[in-house]
């Protein structure tokens, strides 16, 4: 099928040509890329939700809970699980894959693991793309479930419109570390596990955490929950409908859909470069000379990175492959 | 003080003309990149140590008894921390200070905390100028303690010779989202707070995950500790001291310094490029243009990310400010 073929059959509902379409983006292949040009128009209608926060924080169970809830009001839901240790992707546990098999089974459910694809930013891209694809192919919600708070789960969370952070009871230095990424991208706050001791401590570490933000039109709500025993989760969704309630109304739409297409932008841009950067560097063999150079302290490894990206531009200036 | 008075008063042992210094590596001022070129000859006695893992790892506890067993093995010790939550940083918990005030007191240490700079990719360059910076000062050991397993950690620990990777009893999720990232540059594993039921079981999630890791001449040990208690710190300075030996050793350090050499130019370009190109591209006004048109889905983030990338290299083909 070429692009246009798997346009067709995924806008249709076909749930093998989405599956398709998603490993060509993964794949970066020429089809995948004009299928995503030639979806974009037909996105914009699903609520994309990120999930995110440290590996144990429970993202896992939020996410099956959460998307239980939506089935429940009716709406379907694609799930992205970009964390490696999630057990929707593929290093699952087997216990963690049977709690899940309800959603397996549920054919409004389409789930999707993506590998991460090691440093060079690809993670954001995929999974911007996945989804992209999932809105376009009608369904409801995208949610998707990430780790961690570096730059890579900060792409991925400005992928989505609404991000859950997901912080636990006793994760005092942990809520502290928020501070460097994730506190201003994020627009509910969960408080997770919250029937173990310290949870009232953790939601008044991020409310003091939220006092000192930068925040814009929208106050993000600090919820708690026990994903495990399904509490306080139709508070999150009714908090998410809020939230796309916002950025969708007359006032924010504008400044909200410019914000987030500008982060995506920046992110997209920003791995490509990482890409081409580092290819163009090695096969020109001048990254090899100035390893050389440096390991034997003739120069300093700042001055030879600016030497590399001089003599990138340089080569972007001689060649005429512009395709614009 | 001019790039070059730092430079001898640092090199002379002058703890201000070291503090200075990093103040201007972080300002990223033109005397900072003077400083950092001239230094850089003087650089290499020093065993630089990276200490990262999530954040509540016990890391601080761990950098701290560190460096009172290299004290007391009659080292100097050099301390960057870029964690947010380490009571090393600003963000310091009183408690934390004052289990810490023996270090701060002690005229062999010097303490430097470092804000992570958002990103842009400024923490591994400024991180990398700060661990130079102490080496070139004389100190026999430079710690650095960073959070998390996103890209800028991995780039911090990359800036040092030896990383150490702390992880914890019960956190088998956290040690399967490893994977992901640290396991390829993590060079001693500890298992801190070990007197935790389920240390075994951590070690043998690690050594799992080594035994399908792609090694090179160097098998990274797991070892156990209790930082809090000062039990296993010998062992890691030990180990810590085997890895040193062996990045030095004649069969061995050409190949670990070429490895080292390569990642940091890789990193500081990576980082360099970032923030030239948001620059170049708020400047030009071309990226609203390429907003506005996505945002009214008149085409897609993707192809506007690469169009952006276009008019970059237009502008440096264009333009003949290369200085090299």
């Amino acid at each position: 099928m070429d692009a246009s073929e798997l346009v067709e059959a995924l806008v249709a509902g076909n749930r093998r040509a989405l599956a398709r379409s998603i490993t060509h983006v993964e794949a970066d292949s020429a089809i995948g890329r004009e299928v995503l040009r030639q979806v974009y128009p037909r996105t914009g209608r699903a609520q994309t939700v990120g999930i995110t926060g440290s590996a144990g924080a429970g993202k896992s169970t939020l996410v099956g809970a959460l998307a239980r809830e939506q089935r429940k009001r009716g709406r379907t839901v694609g799930i992205v699980a970009v964390d490696p240790s999630s057990p929707f992707s593929h290093g699952a546990i087997l216990g963690d894959r049977i709690r899940m098999q309800d959603l397996t089974g549920d054919p409004g459910v389409f789930l999707r693991s993506m590998a991460s694809r090691g440093n060079l930013g690809g993670l954001s891209e995929t999974a911007t793309g996945a989804i992209d694809l999932m809105d376009a192919a009608g369904f409801d919600v995208v949610l998707v479930e990430t780790v961690g708070a570096g730059q890579d789960e900060v792409e991925v969370a400005t992928a989505a419109q609404t991000t859950v952070l997901v912080a636990n009871p006793g994760g005092g230095d942990e809520i502290q570390s928020m501070k460097a990424g994730l506190m201003e991208v994020a627009q509910i706050m969960v408080v997770n596990k919250a029937d173990l001791a310290g949870a009232d401590t953790a939601v008044a570490q991020l409310r003091a955490l939220l006092a000192i933000a930068n925040l814009q039109s929208w106050t993000p709500p600090i919820l708690k929950a026990v994903a495990r025993a399904n509490e306080g989760i139709e508070e999150i969704v009714d908090a998410i409908d809020l939230h796309q309630a916002h950025v969708r109304s007359a006032e924010h739409a504008d400044a909200e859909r410019q914000r987030h297409v500008r982060g995506q932008i920046i992110d997209l841009a920003r791995a490509a470069l990482h890409r081409e950067a580092l290819e163009a560097a090695e096969r020109s063999g001048s990254l090899q000379a100035l390893v050389d150079s440096v390991a034997a302290r003739e120069r300093d490894p700042r001055s030879a990175a600016l030497e590399l990206l001089d003599g990138l531009r340089r080569s972007w200036a001689s060649s005429n492959d512009f395709d614009a």
